[in-house]
């Protein structure tokens, strides 16, 4: 699976990931209005929103980009309708010829975590049928309980061809808080690193493993200490924009050969519309406003490779 | 909330949660077969043997039991229907007087951790409407990403009288490749064990505070320090029975007013008909068996208090 992800990115020039995380006071008041009107100001009214909302903004980058990335908890939030339109949105960007990126960060112990697995990756077996839940082609995965609480997602991209991002340096400000404290010298999140080396050893597909990283932007020195410890694991990079990252911090992420590195905007993208530097678009054209996003983005990461 | 748990416990004189974990592989098969029967071998029929499975457990335990602990990966695992059927089992226990804790271990970067707090412990606001997704009274957090991702999950039990268990220790077999390595001479869990109790500092609640930790039974000695190093913090202990944690084990999580510590068992009690010595009930009559393992853990338990 993270060959296609290369090919794409390859064919796209654009090492980069959409990431639909819909807040409602992101959403233009136009589509919020209709929903309502249609469905009340309930979850389900919600969940059209947020659906409508997605769809444009798929529907006007879809040709410029290999991926998206959808973060559950904003969907989840709305419970079971919530993730009726999160469903809706892996589908509809499926069909658009994306590759979906489910923000997902499950981990669990290892009967739960193969439930996850197959519940979000895989198929599951319900008498002699073959069923799928939610089946994106990436999810993210916490490490927190170790090796037994991961092995399970990989043995499920192992036999359907799916991957994995497992947070190593996550984005935030207190990211460090224990991921950078120091066992025997060296920073947790280093280990967290090697072990997902060992465990992406036989799940190389092309010239990387379909367990691949997350490695926030915010942090450029600990990247480039990242990129070599894991010179064959792709990384996911969360941080750029928005959250304060730059295309300098972030070019410590990508190999020599440009690859390497999808990295992800989710609110500098879909809310684009409520920059100062793209308020001609307006809330009625929203997304065309997000497409000059992905545009400029594409080559601000470009600049730097 | 963590005071109406203790009530519930001194009530009951049971600190104990059962673990409402369906693999469908513990479903009777008449179970199984009826909800095949009325949805074929789908994920609807799936989740409606999962409902049934509950149902029955809960009616045959809920006299006797303070708390139930759904693992939601099983419900997930079949997708939207599954879901629907850990929405429509959380709703049912609460009916039957149970407090609900939804075994979710969700954790992100802080607005993120907002969206999955209010989408399972609060409300969400929906134009000028209240609305709730899952709501249950407890969940628990992984603290990975640190201070800024866990406390969004704390506003809102403070704002909405709700808690939460976050892992610290947990129950599986590599839980020690990270939760272990030593910093500064003192292992992890300890570090992440301090800033359970700095977390939970603002949202006590009678004796203890509704910031609780997950501690497990599997590690005796490591639940005596922990003991004493979060005196006023709840434990939730995974791993009594299936996982191999004995009543003896388990003792150093409680403080000695008997208080302190919930106990899990999922596997032991709900697939209890499985074992030699529930045999005689049959599957026909599991939920009897369950409610046997049922009496028979509190004894046990008791025993060592």
């Amino acid at each position: 699976m993270i060959n296609q992800l290369v090919q794409k990115i390859q064919k796209t020039k654009a090492p980069i990931c959409v990431g639909l995380d819909p807040m409602l006071n992101y959403i233009p008041s136009h589509i919020i209005q209709k929903a309502f009107a249609e469905y009340g100001e309930t979850l389900e009214g919600a969940a059209e929103a947020v659906w409508q909302y997605n769809k444009e903004i798929v529907d006007h980058t879809y040709d410029l980009i290999p991926s998206v990335k959808p973060q559950i908890a904003m969907y989840e939030q709305f419970g079971i309708e919530g993730l009726k339109a999160y469903a809706k949105t892996v589908e509809y960007c499926q069909q658009k010829g994306l590759i979906v990126i489910g923000d997902v960060k499950r981990g669990d112990i290892g009967s739960t975590s193969s439930a996850y697995a197959v519940g979000h990756l895989g198929n599951v077996k319900v008498g002699s049928n073959i069923c799928t839940g939610f089946n994106t082609e990436f999810i993210t995965v916490n490490p927190y309980l170790g090796t037994d609480g991961v092995k399970p997602f990989v043995d499920v991209c192992n036999e359907q061809d799916k991957g994995i991002f497992v947070l190593v340096k996550t984005s935030n400000p207190s990211s460090g808080e224990f991921q950078d404290k120091l066992i025997d010298g060296r920073p947790l999140y280093e280990l967290v690193a090697e072990k997902v080396v060992e465990w992406g050893d036989a799940s190389m597909d092309g010239a990387y493993s379909n367990v691949g990283a997350v490695v926030g932007a915010t942090y450029p020195e600990m990247s480039k200490i990242l990129r070599k410890l894991m010179p064959r694991t792709y990384f996911l990079v969360p941080g750029y924009g928005a959250q304060g990252g730059t295309a300098q911090d972030l070019k410590h992420c990508f190999n020599e050969d440009g690859l390497g590195a999808i990295v992800n905007s989710s609110r500098g993208i879909i809310a684009a519309y409520k920059q100062e530097k793209y308020s001609k678009f307006g809330p009625e054209h929203f997304a065309e406003a997000s497409r000059q996003a992905v545009i400029d983005m594409i080559a601000d990461i470009n600049s730097v490779l």
